[in-house]
């Protein structure tokens, strides 16, 4: 047994033993030590890396880590073999700690924007944007010697009375606090309601008369990589808070394969499920109900907005026939669950919408982003794309809708980046390169001063599209130009320094490598291709696309044209993008707030075809042809003329 | 801080550390080391005693213990207080532990005759023996890249083609194992299901096909102070296994009142439901289901019949309305309460119906116990009386049903009594004494050769009643006769050797004293007080009653003669009478397998009315006419000639 010790840069130094020969990245997941490893420990990303400040590591040399890297200490976890107590550092890029958790205040009014704008479109499409829940205050008779009735049947009674209804159902917890409530308030009490089935009204909670009756709702989008949520007051529809954290889950894979895979070892679907629900979302959920002020069982709705890998490992369900063929999920919707079979820390019998899956890899975030959308409800034919981990589109009109899932891997989202992060303080989100000088200029996520720490995906996408459009790189992703920030390796690798380690907020030099641009290049020609081969196969070209509606977190800086430029949307008038943040989110909150969305997202997914593209033969190489800046056929791109 | 040790005659010791001052009885209660303490440490019964074996005590002597108890170590522990560390003895009779859980297995017949006549009563009055369970075969055609049909929608469809409904609804249980289950058995499986709603069924739980469906149910009598059940096979209607335990929450009070002040304190309402559920309930279930070799997940469904007291303590609602004016519980009847709102260890979705309510004091005992004499569906005129903690009567018959409850005390389950015990191992049941040797013969409830530990309520009226007879006791239950087992105390208190404790399996010799006698005469003098002022309320005499049904835990040996001949129950004729046994729990029994029993038992609680005693005038002279042997008014007993 040996000691290890992890220290942050912040927060507290995690302690503990491990035996000789423990990967220290495993020994990390079993002290619940968050590192980035995307590959799963498969030396692959080269993004575990940690430094080596006390006592001896068993350690290999990677491609990932330079001599210069070795000698100062780096080196990844998954290599590393315990072989004696260590102390290790792990740096704040590969820390999950840092991003884990955010709770935004509402100060910013384009974070309420993206919400307006949904609602306003869905009320446009012909939706009431209304929910069921009612609060009634009921005065009662008190009790005497010559009226006995228990207090349930007096409850039950007057709320039937109110409602005009033949039969009030109440929950068990209102059972459980029914006497004292009564009593604390002299028999006039408010009621919080819902409907039940036919004729019934749900009575899911009981308060003082004289208490307010704050009925909040909670829509949750759960990202491979990031979980989203807002708080949302569901009598007046009003967000109150927006939290986002990483999903927990990370620690077991970058992706869905590799979850799935972890989930089926003894007790990883527990595992899975623990990491999801008790570490990720009822923190978050805590923290934004503490920064307004209210409790948890203060919520008696959530909306959640996930794929279906998502969906599954968070109802604790086996997820592994998604992944092996033929491909089937447990459900693609579900009658309602209750957050107390999730363990979800919200009011016990809030019941826990899950917006409806259409297969394993086009999951309940498409079909919420698609309601959002409302392109289900329009003449014209419009084009949804979701960078997330996975890439997601839908073509369609009012007419039709078809789907298809492509795998573009975290790059999106900065993963497999060796610089790459999530959209967060600190994230390089927008760049310009001056074509003679080679110095770039960054616009920055966060305050004024915030110092570079990584790039998120649309600083990638203008960083690669600048240093195309400057001739510093071929339309291979190979560095052509020599330049001060130009390096090479050993192996003749080449990089260009966006900002040396004493400019940045990180411990070292924030650059873009060949093989970083290569895995963009990849993921973009994926969603390039899958846009090409869905089209193909209905017999449409590009130029009939009325509208694009991009939708995920790769942040919303990104810029279309910058996008065009490198081959990653077609090529066609920029006024016909539209950016429309994390559609899955504004989905989840629209399905919360009206049921008459919940109802349509159901229509909206049995409408919906799905394309899968392994089955088509031109995939492949459109595939191959998409992996160029812009696209081996330059005739797609007419308007990229390099400057 | 000081250390504090418990020790049993049989079992392991208790440690652990208590403050100056503390009493040893609140000690023991935060150790979990139970003690009888049927006044809650009042010093008021002297059922708390322990032995000092070691250190020291700061107590107090009281009446409950004589100068050479006192000196042999003998204290209450209410009224000792924690001065040093300490070591003490729990004797055999005062733990609780020793009664506390038994599971039997099923060779006495005896034990079964009685399931299986209140099965044949229910049966003669029309009530159909049959429950909605059923168990249904499926083979599904497995999904192939053509078919695609998620796992949920498969299984709905091929079980509402199977039983010929619209629709199927699945447990959540039931979409966590599905995918596994479908695999594991190539889409060949065993559903268990229930009627749901209107036009649907509810399927809760799936099997592979070539596994057994165990589908048990469980019916529980939860008694003030002792708890039984039977664990039954839902399709053969077959009982498996039997069991038994003290209430756990006895450490809180032997009376519902003293609970239901303790449920007042801060936390008290989870630790009394803890004290059933967790302590008692859970680890008896576990006992009783390893004792057939099924798991308790394979109970699907439960029916618990207690007093309005248990029922409201069991789900963790607030009992103190129940004992304030005007005394109104929070039900009478519930709506579905589910195992796992309960943490109750069977099926997460097994329903748990409870008998219900009619009132505080008489409640899903009594309308269980009434349900199984079947008085609701006679011409004659019965008389059916409950002998528990409180005892409850209800005069009826097809056209009518009158209820009323008395405080009876804890007296026929041996509690209140310095050498009562409950009706178990080593309990004096039955006794006859030789007039002129004043020598005592017993039937002791146990194996042959089990040594008499206590009395048990029908030993106790057999001791009362032969004492009487021989002359021993006056009617006022003063000892009158000199005799080698009859002793007076310095106080000049009587009391009857029945085993010295060479004979005994005792620490001291068993006796009966006349402060026994009183409490016992109260006892019995409540219940035929009762009587009388019920049917006088009704203008009915008992030379009307047709029949008497006795329930309760006083034991199967109850003599009717005898407790006639101590004025307990009216002096009619002997073949009028019937023992039931636990009436609470054959009425279980009955709902749980009968869904016309479970619509009946509701239609027999909205029929019966309830008489407040403490509202009767005369009630209070009856008591008082009542305590004596056999009345004051011996006209009332002309059957009861001193031989």
């Amino acid at each position: 047994m040996f000691k290890v010790t992890f220290k942050f840069e912040h927060g507290q130094n995690v302690e503990g033993f491990a035996l000789a020969g423990e990967s220290l990245l495993d020994v990390a997941k079993k002290m619940n030590v968050a590192i980035d490893a995307p590959c799963n420990g498969n030396a692959a990303c080269g993004k575990c890396r940690v430094k080596l400040i006390g006592g001896e590591l068993d350690t290999k040399k990677t491609m990932h880590i330079s001599d210069e890297e070795f000698a100062q200490g780096w080196r990844l976890a998954c290599v590393s073999k315990i072989s004696a107590d260590v102390e290790v550092l792990v740096p704040d890029i590969a820390s999950a700690y840092r991003s884990r958790m955010k709770v935004a205040d509402l100060s910013s009014a384009e974070e309420l924007q993206i919400f307006e704008k949904t609602k306003s479109d869905i009320i446009d499409a012909g939706i009431k944007f209304e929910n069921d829940f009612k609060v009634i205050n009921l005065t009662m008779e008190e009790p005497s010697l010559d009226d006995t009735m228990p207090d349930n049947e007096r409850l039950m009674w007057a709320v039937e009375a109110a409602c005009g209804v033949s039969k009030a159902k109440l929950s068990f917890a209102v059972l459980q606090k029914l006497a004292e409530t009564l009593r604390k308030s002299a028999f006039d009490v408010k009621c919080i309601v819902t409907d039940g089935e036919a004729d019934e009204v749900y009575v899911l909670d009981v308060l003082p008369g004289n208490e307010d009756a704050k009925v909040c709702g909670m829509a949750i989008d759960i990202g491979t990589t990031t979980v989203s949520a807002v708080l949302i007051d569901m009598l007046s529809g009003e967000i109150l808070a927006k939290g986002s954290a990483g999903n927990g889950q990370i620690r077991y894979g970058a992706d869905v394969i590799n979850r799935i895979i972890e989930q089926q070892k003894e007790g990883g679907r527990k595992k899975l499920q623990n990491a999801i629900i008790k570490e990720t979302l009822n923190p978050m959920i805590k923290e934004m109900c503490a920064s307004i002020g209210i409790l948890p069982q203060q919520i008696y709705r959530a909306c959640i907005a996930g794929n279906t890998t998502m969906n599954h490992l968070l109802l604790g369900v086996d997820a592994d026939p998604v992944r092996m063929e033929p491909f089937i999920p447990t459900f693609f919707e579900t009658d309602s669950v209750q957050a107390c079979d999730l363990g979800l820390n919200l009011y016990p019998h809030a019941s826990v919408l899950i917006s409806p899956n259409i297969g394993s890899y086009v999951g309940g975030d498409i079909t919420a982003g698609t309601l959002a959308s409302t392109i289900w409800n329009k003449e014209e034919m419009s084009l949804f794309i979701d960078l997330g981990t996975n890439g997601e589109l839908v073509f369609g009109n009012s007419d039709f809708m078809m789907s298809c899932a492509c795998s573009a891997g975290p790059a999106f989202e900065g993963g497999d980046i060796s610089c790459g992060m999530r959209a967060t303080d600190g994230a390089i989100e927008a760049c310009v390169i001056d074509k003679d000088t080679m110095e770039p200029t960054f616009t920055i996520v966060g305050d004024e001063g915030q110092k570079p720490v990584g790039l998120c995906g649309s600083g990638i996408i203008d960083v690669i599209s600048e240093l195309y459009r400057c001739g510093i790189i071929s339309p291979k992703g190979k560095f052509i130009r020599e330049g001060d920030r130009v390096r090479h390796d050993q192996y003749g690798m080449g990089s260009f320094v966006l900002a040396y380690k004493e400019e940045a907020a990180s411990v070292k030099d924030i650059e873009i490598t060949e093989v970083d641009i290569d895995s963009f290049i990849r993921a973009k020609g994926a969603i390039f291709s899958a846009i090409r081969v869905m089209l193909q196969s209905l017999d449409f070209d590009v130029s009939m696309i009325d509208h694009v509606y991009v939708a995920g977190g790769i942040g919303s800086g990104i810029n279309m044209r910058n996008a065009v430029s490198i081959g990653m949307f077609p090529d066609i008038e920029m006024d016909k993008f539209t950016y429309i943040g994390n559609s899955s989110l504004s989905g989840a909150y629209t399905i919360l707030l009206s049921k008459e969305a919940e109802a349509k997202v159901s229509e909206v997914a049995h409408n919906m075809t799905y394309l899968e593209l392994s089955n088509e033969p031109t995939y492949m190489d459109e595939f191959v042809a998409s992996c160029f800046l812009p696209h081996t056929d330059a005739g797609l791109f007419p308007s990229v003329v390099l400057k």
